[in-house]
């Protein structure tokens, strides 16, 4: 069953559609429909994937029926249900909305379902880029003045030291994209600052980063290993590391985040006069607690297939879905799978064997 | 050249007597002095290795000269040297510190030198615990009510993994004999909850520690796979995981303790209303900023050896050199030694065998 979608003009590079996977996520349908109004109000174009008879009611209470169109899948993957699921649900929401990025008939996927139920479905459904070995999952991290990007977040657990030089590649790709920074620097995250510190993994990384060109692609502005604690210190613009490492660094950074919000939510409340105290800062707390907040950054992209994937956290709120939009529209208006395919350099340039 | 050392009586098991290297750490070495100073005051028996003519008169300065020994020693390695400087340096005042606990003159070495510097020195100059593959780093996290021990915080970077089998047993032996916990709950940090998820190293990690007594060992209470978002949550009073993996996450959680305090100057202060209420806040979050110190914790446990190790924070001042002291005390009072080797069960017996 091929779906009709009514794509926005092609000829305006501004316009990017948006397909959402509106079954995907702790709280979807409500908060994932609400949140895709809300990025369509603000001039991003959307449609949906899922069921229609769940989502019509839910348009129609915004008002928004007849400007966000459904294309529909009867299926869904249970945010506990695995990798295996994406086999087996060639109709769910998420496989839908990636088979409309793959037909051209969408330019980016948003979905806050499972990242492995998502990652996996978006690795069947959704070509590789020429060249590339995996995908990665980027991360931003709330550093200031601009947020420094982490991949990969998880998608792999054990990949080759070649990989990470790829991770780099994309993660300059975004920063220029989203951020536009011209040379975005790029660190190792390994555990000491000199070239031999690490595992094996992180050493013949920084080796393979070192090279002029590393592995036929274009320069990357490499300034050498980065460890935990440069994470949300601004020190470099994207930060490559294996899928299993980044996974527990972004983690333990959420895990501290929510840990220092509990202290500090108990050191305010212990007296009146600290209580009093809090009360006269309502708005730098509130302010600070927006920031460390992950629904403003919009969540993880999949990048290295032909077609963005963006996934918001599975908790993921109106906002955090509509964030989560914005994120995919951006990425896809700066044309970043193109710039990823320029930075990889063309496939098989002796993809292994330029190591000096 | 054997150095004659007074030792407080074997008969009494509540004295023990730590072997301070007062030449490594970033202050050292004034503040490790002041903070050895602090700790005899407190009933813990120390003595100082180093340089006698720089020792002598920070200990007068103190009123301990007659109650503190140095034990010389004119070398020390430079916070910035890395692990060859302990195989050219044996009269360093690190090397002496172990040589003193391996000719049983000493029960337990302090030192604030580089982490990396004091690991191979200590596993130069100590010899290995029967059994035991490889020894590992142990650092206390602030949860609460009590800490929960993450390890290995960096010792070795590529494990194999019934060396984190041995690592919980380490753990296990730390919380009993430092916080009274009769069944340390074990988890496994990893990327997901099922028993699945991870790389190659924490799967075969998982099956290990899912028999009944692994590795002829004592049984352990292992209670699964943790995320790095658990690491402050409480939920195990031990975590292992390989050396890079720990080593990333725990500088991230004191990367995102830095930047949460940063945030949070910020906000109070951005406004005359703020500054006011941070003022009426002042004792809560002086208690907040403590209980988040590194410097109350001690610092990290290097197991495994015959004799135990604390690092302190490179960066450690008097009041951190004196927690380093208690927690060296604690653990040998508690004959962590003897604990461990009990916990390991016989030497090779069926060390790499007892796989179901």
């Amino acid at each position: 069953m091929r779906e009709s979608v009514m794509r926005p003009p092609r000829d305006d590079p501004q316009r990017a559609l948006i397909a959402v996977d509106a079954m995907g996520g702790d709280h979807a349908p409500a908060e994932i429909v609400a949140g895709a109004v809300s990025a369509a109000r603000d001039g991003i174009s959307v449609l949906l994937t899922g069921r229609p008879g769940v989502l019509r009611p839910l348009l129609t209470k915004h008002g928004a029926l007849a400007d966000i169109q459904i294309v529909p899948a009867e299926d869904s993957i249970a945010m506990d249900e695995g990798a295996l699921a994406s086999w087996r649900r060639p109709r769910s929401s998420i496989a839908v909305a990636c088979q409309l990025v793959r037909r051209g008939q969408a330019d980016a996927v948003v979905s806050a379902g499972s990242t492995g139920g998502v990652v996996s479905t978006a690795r069947l459904r959704l070509r590789p880029l020429a060249g590339t070995l995996r995908p990665a999952l980027a991360v931003a991290l709330p550093t200031r003045p601009l947020p420094t990007l982490l991949l990969d977040a998880g998608a792999i657990a054990d990949p080759k030291p070649e990989m990470l030089v790829q991770f780099a590649q994309l993660g300059v790709a975004y920063a220029q994209t989203a951020y536009g920074i011209a040379e975005p620097r790029v660190g190792l995250l390994t555990i000491g600052a000199e070239p031999g510190k690490g595992n094996k993994l992180a050493r013949r990384a920084h080796e393979l980063l070192e090279t002029d060109f590393p592995h036929g692609g274009l320069p990357i502005s490499f300034i050498g290993n980065v460890e935990g604690c440069d994470l949300l210190a601004g020190k470099a613009d994207v930060i490559v590391t294996d899928g299993f490492t980044g996974n527990v660094a972004l983690k333990a950074l959420e895990g501290a985040a929510s840990y220092a919000t509990g202290q500090l939510r108990q050191a305010l409340a212990q007296s009146p006069a600290a209580r009093m105290g809090a009360l006269l800062q309502r708005r730098g707390l509130r302010e600070l607690a927006e920031h460390m907040d992950a629904e403003t950054y919009g969540g993880a992209a999949l990048l290295g297939l032909e077609g963005t994937v963006v996934i918001a956290h599975g908790a993921a709120k109106a906002r955090g879905a509509a964030a989560a939009c914005a994120l995919a529209a951006s990425l896809a208006r700066g044309q970043i799978t193109e710039k990823i395919r320029e930075r990889l350099g063309p496939p098989r340039s002796g993809l292994f064997l330029r190591r000096t």
